[in-house]
């Protein structure tokens, strides 16, 4: 055969990925890539973590691959503290799309975490949207910050949301992000946290280090989805909610375990460390739950769908 | 201070790394980096390894960093072993800089295993030409592949070379490099096992499994550099021939313990697993040698080098 000549890769900038990376590609990406997960169909290895103290940063290097996809990712992604003291981002990085099939570098996606913030709104849209009662109306949003906002956006697409509640500590934020959220024909308003805990359904988005609702403001019926508990020392929802739920879905069960609110919940005795089933086996089918049922789905972010996503814009038409 | 845009990061394709990237400036930034690994002061985690069995592939991320340098990388290389088949190469990959002070990614440098290429080479020769005798007159190189021409081509620029001798399993191989040495204004001549073993500068280059060569061949005053030698299966340099030497060096004390030749040697019980000095204390002053010494170098490939020579390519006024 004759020999190819290798071509360097090309780098794709925001304004391409946003013209690839319609909503629809980025959910069925995101749910086929959770469903995978569930199945045991993803290669995850443990990240490469520089420090560098003297600059307060940081720099993590994670790779991801939905076994059988045709490519692989390995993102970089870098957060310096001291950044916007000079004018600059906290955050920097790119993904590098790499073929599963013969190595080759197949394109660098300069998203600058665009993908990172989709995927994780798309996995919360389709957890709150396939666990929530098909009546429920209301959405309660905890946060005023880039996923508050692309979580309430996400879900509105997948289904009608009467009413929207912004809960946040500065109300100015939330009246701004109140206002953004009646721009796209959305009913919004600021809300108190015993009010916003009592919607239909429930996202938290926050950096919270202690819970930011109280359990028994969760409603019967109602559905609660955790976005912002990251790492060890992070809390959203208190360990009682666990207590009184139905039905805990997680992303990924280790990572829930280890540095999520369930893990929280499973250390402070309110569940078992085996109470929660995959988020992805809740998207194959319609679930069954009962109406007064309280539902929670606690997501610590899975590395594979960043390949999921970043294959799938790839596989677009060059934009 | 006003925000500043961030830019799109520059891919440097490989015309464009060869003007940056003199011999002068590769074998000073690897030298600098070595001297500073022997000291410490270099940051080299763990890689990220993910395999691809059905297609025979794997990939390794490895990130580098010297202490205090402006820069670090993320280094990106598979290993794809069915591509010659399909008329691709075997390797590719490529090497992100990042700013150490911001995080930003400051260029994808497309170097198609160019800079490993050469910074393998340049520390092979900083090696040799450091612990060589000054009067040393011939040069022996074992292996007929990239490697073994850079080894020579880099030594040669660091000193007199009165003769080269090319020990390859293929004649037609050895010949053929030979005539390339010659073009470059070397005197080289394919020569047996034997008789190359008896050079005054011993390099091997080789991805052997057992030896390449005696230790009874290596005469009094000679020295030896082990370059193929970085997985624990391979074995290029005999354990008595450590048993011999007056002075061993390693590149990485842990590495060449592991995956060296060095390893194989102490786990012999040739020599003890504290005989090595760093390399890169070697390269600070000149070393006193006895005239009748032999002296090794085991070098399995130091990543913080990787950081070391993308950071200096950078620095060069852009091509």
């Amino acid at each position: 055969m004759a020999a190819r000549e290798p071509v360097t890769p090309p780098v794709l900038d925001t304004a391409a990925i946003r013209r690839a990376a319609t909503p629809e590609l980025v959910l069925t990406a995101v749910r086929d890539a959770l469903i995978a997960h569930a199945h045991g169909r993803t290669t995850v290895p443990p990240p490469v973590h520089l420090r560098f103290p003297d600059a307060d940063g940081d720099c993590h290097v994670k790779a991801g691959w939905v076994t059988d996809a045709p490519d692989f990712t390995v993102k970089i992604a870098t957060g310096f503290y001291r950044n916007p003291a000079a004018g600059l981002p906290t955050n920097h990085g790119l993904v590098c799309v790499v073929s599963a099939r013969t190595g080759e570098i197949r394109a660098i996606l300069d998203d600058r975490g665009l993908l990172t913030a989709w995927r994780t709104a798309a996995a919360g849209a389709l957890a709150t949207h396939a666990m929530a009662r098909p009546d429920a109306a209301t959405l309660a949003v905890f946060g005023t910050g880039e996923q508050a906002r692309l979580q309430v956006e996400w879900l509105a697409r997948l289904r009608p949301v009467d009413t929207v509640l912004v809960h946040g500590r500065s109300p100015e934020r939330a009246r701004s992000l109140c206002e953004a959220f009646d721009a796209l024909g959305l009913h919004a308003r600021p809300a108190a946290a015993e009010e916003a805990a009592a919607a239909d359904m429930v996202v938290t988005t926050t950096p919270a280090a202690a819970p930011v609702l109280r359990a028994e403001h969760v409603r019967a019926g109602a559905h609660v989805t955790g976005i912002g508990t990251d790492m060890p020392h992070k809390n959203e929802l208190p360990a009682a909610l666990f207590a009184r739920a139905a039905l805990i879905a997680t992303d990924d069960h280790q990572q829930c375990l280890d540095h999520g609110d369930f893990g929280h919940a499973v250390r402070a005795g309110a569940t078992t460390g085996t109470s929660d089933t995959p988020l992805g086996l809740l998207l194959e089918r319609p679930i069954e739950r009962p109406d007064g049922a309280i539902t929670v789905a606690d997501l610590t972010g899975v590395g594979a769908l960043d390949a999921a996503l970043a294959s799938a814009v790839l596989r677009e038409p060059a934009p």
